[in-house]
């Protein structure tokens, strides 16, 4: 059976040391995160993680979800635990306080849901899932609304979904069949068919909220190819009373079936069929009725707006969980290095008294470690870091600054959720690789990782969807802005620590990845605008060297605290000396690769686009 | 539902452009391998795996091995299957004549086995270990062992197994703990647990013969830890007369139970008991008893080469089993991206009269598809140029062709076996990307492809392993001999290519590859006597290298004749227009890797080992 320490010391140091998290008493929420007080919340919720949803995550992949006369029933414990879950305050975390929540910025929530979902990622799909449709609907819901249900959804009471994809439809909303018809009270009456909907029915809560997108018809009742007829709905499982808050009656909003998965199999994955279902638009007045809906509008509803808040949100949490399933499966491959013996050391036998030495001794058993290790602490920096810029560009007094964070946020969202996701699954199948023949049997549960961490790389939209994003939209916005400062960051730290001889080690690779990227930025500016497939064939590659040289940035920055640290004889010595030599494995061993990325990237669409599509099925 | 089409005209380009296996009429099995006739068995036996094999598929996964009352029963429909398969004779088509086989060469049953297992890589596995043991034996057995038993396991009338695992020993054979005790009878007295055996018992044929490796114990009945003492066996489940070959009584050997695993559900891996079971000891007579157990004699068994060349036909199996998994898994990424619509082509609709493009217009779909499609067809080259090797160093008449090919076969079967795997396994991920959500659904069958292609990285030694080999064993053999005609060949293509300029594209990569790679091997040179760590570092990189290069070599000896064909008009055009783009793909997109590779092998070992084992678990 695998075990799970959550890495409480490691998100202490980027609180208080990293990121000086203590320091920004100016930001809501942060006055009282002192060390005293960060450690007592990791260490609570990684007691409740380890102690309680760990234990359960085998039973849950084993046993999955079943449906059972129209309703979903979960894994054996699951229910008790999100009991105890919402009791001991963790579905409530990041809510605001007017609405029950304890305000804690998102560093401490994208944290704890770390440690969570390492523990058990299908179990933290429910309070997940309901803490973004929660935030949705706070953002952009009636008073009553707010009132009666988000308070319900943040203490656990009810649990809440995200309702987007339809069969043939998933990143192409215009696509969209689910038709929202006003009727004369000022709801919508609901018809279509979404899917992938996880959390979709459980028997955890009473009720549930679904948050819905779903196209308005024209007058004559027609449907339009049109993003602009998209809306955001809301439709619970049971009404809710406005003026009371009391669930009433049945809506007519029901699980179809539930997925046959790869993984994630504790979280039900339905169906869900909208049957003359009640809905509720968010965002504003119901959509007069007008003939115009085949017409383009140009600005996105506010409830659409509140729905792509949700989305960025969730893809950040996304990327986390690209974290925290290398965080756990690197535990197990190193647990099972040092206990496995096999063979002898290359340069001689390290425990010559025993049969074998452990396998830990040879290099490429390392190197599978390593890398996950390097990967999994350099990105648990970025996602925090990231985690801070969503609170400063929420919250800062200055007005410069919360512009500075938002276009980083939004720059590096992109790479976060795929490139982070890419990463994690590899490290999952690193340390499973560790195991040999034992790690594709399932009572070890590695392989389990590897299942369940594969789907990260297609939900919240697929990687190479977040590619395109990041060079179509995200590089390019506001005439390049985010992509300026976020090169001058990197080179004005560059420049600083130059000249410091003990950084070279760290400052020249990220000198070598950092140049490379900018060439890559290059190429593109002067080559996607003659043809936009080179923006397409040179996406994946220009997000795979943001990733690989934002987290050597980051190593970088960490190498220098370290030896700050280690210089003035503060702190545990072994925690910086250890810190010191992934930076160094990271900057050595992963910038190499951005040197094939942007050899790839310059080679341009021409033979990706040269063939006939009926060529792919010759 | 996945569907299959075997690729029948590559392996006739194959063989009868690319290899030109019909001039070798020198080699016995060749004589009649005209185009006609591998048409007739390439269409004959596609036919048998798409119409009978691969609807067994999904089935098999679903309902996996079931162990009752200690006999293992196989998912429904695989015991009629095999009765189709022997009947058919597939069972026997590389068998010598004189035990019954077809006879023909490796190149056929190495082709034939690719197309198995793209239908039904768990099915194969009953056949595939089925002939390894019978080759095995008929290697190494008794002349009544080949007479009786050898025939029936080639006619499938009985089964074969290999089983060299113990739960706590897999590659370090010195460790073995399962006990053969030589009896007054000239037979041995087998004790002792051996795990992973694929296909240890089912219920499609009487009888399943087990080729064993064991310690024989010293005098005392002591094991030592030497692997002198490890001896190949043969133990059949009942125990045959070798007088009559008629099965007598059933023998001690049981299963335990079956492991539950990631994939190939429906190739039961079984944990085997040997309670005092009557094995016989392969290779030559009976190992005299005597005291000297424990010191260690030089040169291997008659019975341990058989097995060791069993292995090694495995492996290359194996890495077969890496190309099958690619092409059907591609086969469906490709038909998925040609029917599923979403949003626009980069540079406006490509079918504007419909609400959206076909996702094969976007390039990085065309990224996930060609670089999984480029690396099967060149691999395939590989695997059939090898396969062909195999025959050359057994039966050339040239003894030097003869050394030759051997010292070639060695030098790329550990490569075959790792890269193959490492890069099938990254196929099928690529084409479960294509279907977005719908790819992690198991009706699709994608991610089933996923987790059968894991085993392929693990089992016949874990991919690390065979780095290991290369660098180590493969690259230094007989001074480097084989290393240097290998090198020597694909220097020789460059230069006889180099003035041709319609060969530019190809040949400027394949140099920049192949100087990469004498970069690798001459800092290996230098720095792996120094410190053998150097070797292990650099083991995986170094091989990576070995693969993408030469699988570069293959694309552009197959672009070239691709270009004759087209210059001569022979043929269709638009196969030999597909080859080049594919080729074009591979060197342009994959040599780039090789940069990364040598620029992380030049790093060396010294960070790699710098951490204590301890600080991997804190």
């Amino acid at each position: 059976m695998p075990t799970y320490k959550a890495p409480v010391e490691d998100f202490k140091f980027l609180f208080h040391e990293f990121l000086q998290i203590d320091k920004r008493t100016d930001l809501p929420g942060f006055e009282d995160l002192t060390p005293d007080m960060t450690t007592a919340i990791l260490e609570g919720g990684a007691k409740f993680c380890e102690e309680v949803l760990q234990p359960l995550n085998q039973v849950g992949d084993e046993e999955g979800c079943v449906l059972e006369n129209g309703v979903v029933r979960t894994p054996k414990g699951f229910k008790e635990a999100f009991q105890q879950y919402c009791e001991a305050g963790w579905n409530r975390l990041g809510a605001p306080e007017e609405f029950g929540g304890a305000g804690l910025p998102s560093v401490i929530t994208f944290a704890f849901s770390e440690i969570g979902s390492s523990a058990n990622q299908a179990f933290t799909m429910y309070p997940g899932l309901t803490n973004a449709a929660y935030s949705a609907l706070a953002a952009t819901g009636e008073p009553w609304m707010k009132e009666h249900i988000v308070p319900k959804m943040v203490s656990g009471e009810w649990c809440g979904t995200m309702c987007l994809t339809e069969p043939h439809c998933g990143t192409d909303l215009k696509l969209m069949k689910t038709k929202a018809e006003l009727q004369e009270d000022g709801t919508y009456k609901m018809n279509g068919t979404k899917i992938f909907i996880s959390g979709g029915d459980h028997d955890m809560t009473d009720n549930i909220i679904h948050m819905v997108i779903a196209k308005i018809p024209d007058e004559e009742g027609k449907l339009h190819n049109d993003l602009s007829t998209v809306n955001f709905f809301m439709v619970p499982k049971f009404i809710v009373d406005p003026e009371t808050g009391e669930m009433t009656k049945r809506n007519g909003v029901s699980v179809g079936s539930i997925e046959k998965k790869m993984g994630i199999k504790g979280s039900a994955t339905c169906v869900m069929n909208f049957d003359d279902a009640v809905a509720y638009k968010l965002g504003g007045a119901p959509q007069k009725k007008s003939a115009e809906g085949g017409e383009k509008k140009k600005s996105k509803s506010a409830g659409m707006a509140g729905m792509f808040g949700m989305m960025n949100g969730a893809r950040m949490g996304v990327g986390i969980q690209g974290i925290a399933v290398g965080e756990v499966a690197v535990q197990n491959g190193a647990a099972y290095a040092l206990e496995r013996t096999a063979g002898r050391a290359l340069t001689g036998a390290k425990n010559p008294d025993a049969s074998a030495d452990p396998i830990i001794v040879f290099p490429d058993v390392r190197r599978l470690l390593l890398s996950s290790r390097s990967f999994v602490e350099g990105a648990r920096a970025l996602a925090m870091w990231v985690s801070m810029l969503f609170s400063v560009q929420q919250h800062s007094p200055d007005e410069k600054e919360r512009e500075e964070a938002s276009d980083l946020a939004q720059l590096l969202t992109p790479v976060i959720k795929a490139y982070f996701t890419d990463k994690g699954f590899e490290a999952a199948n690193n340390s499973m690789q560790v195991f040999g023949g034992h790690g594709y049997v399932r009572d070890h549960g590695m392989e389990q990782f590897v299942r369940d961490a594969r789907i990260n790389q297609v939900y919240e939209g697929a990687n190479g969807i977040q590619a395109l994003d990041l060079v179509a939209r995200k590089m390019s916005m506001k005439g390049g802005r985010a992509l300026m400062t976020y090169f001058g960051k990197i080179e004005a730290f560059i420049k600083e620590n130059e000249g410091n001889d003990k950084m070279k080690p760290f400052i020249e690779p990220l000198k070598t990845g950092y140049e490379r990227m900018t060439k890559g930025a290059t190429w593109l500016m002067e080559n996607a605008p003659k043809n936009y497939d080179n923006a397409g064939s040179a996406s994946y590659e220009m997000l795979n060297i943001f990733g690989v040289v934002t987290l050597g940035w980051m190593w970088a920055q960490m190498a220098k605290l370290a030896q700050e640290k280690l210089e003035a004889g503060e702190g545990n010595a072994e925690f910086y000396k250890r810190k010191l030599v992934l930076a160094k494995y990271w900057l050595e061993r992963e910038v190499p690769n951005t040197a094939a990325y942007l050899e790839r990237l310059q080679m341009g669409a021409d033979t990706l686009m040269e063939l006939d599509e009926d060529a792919f099925v010759a």
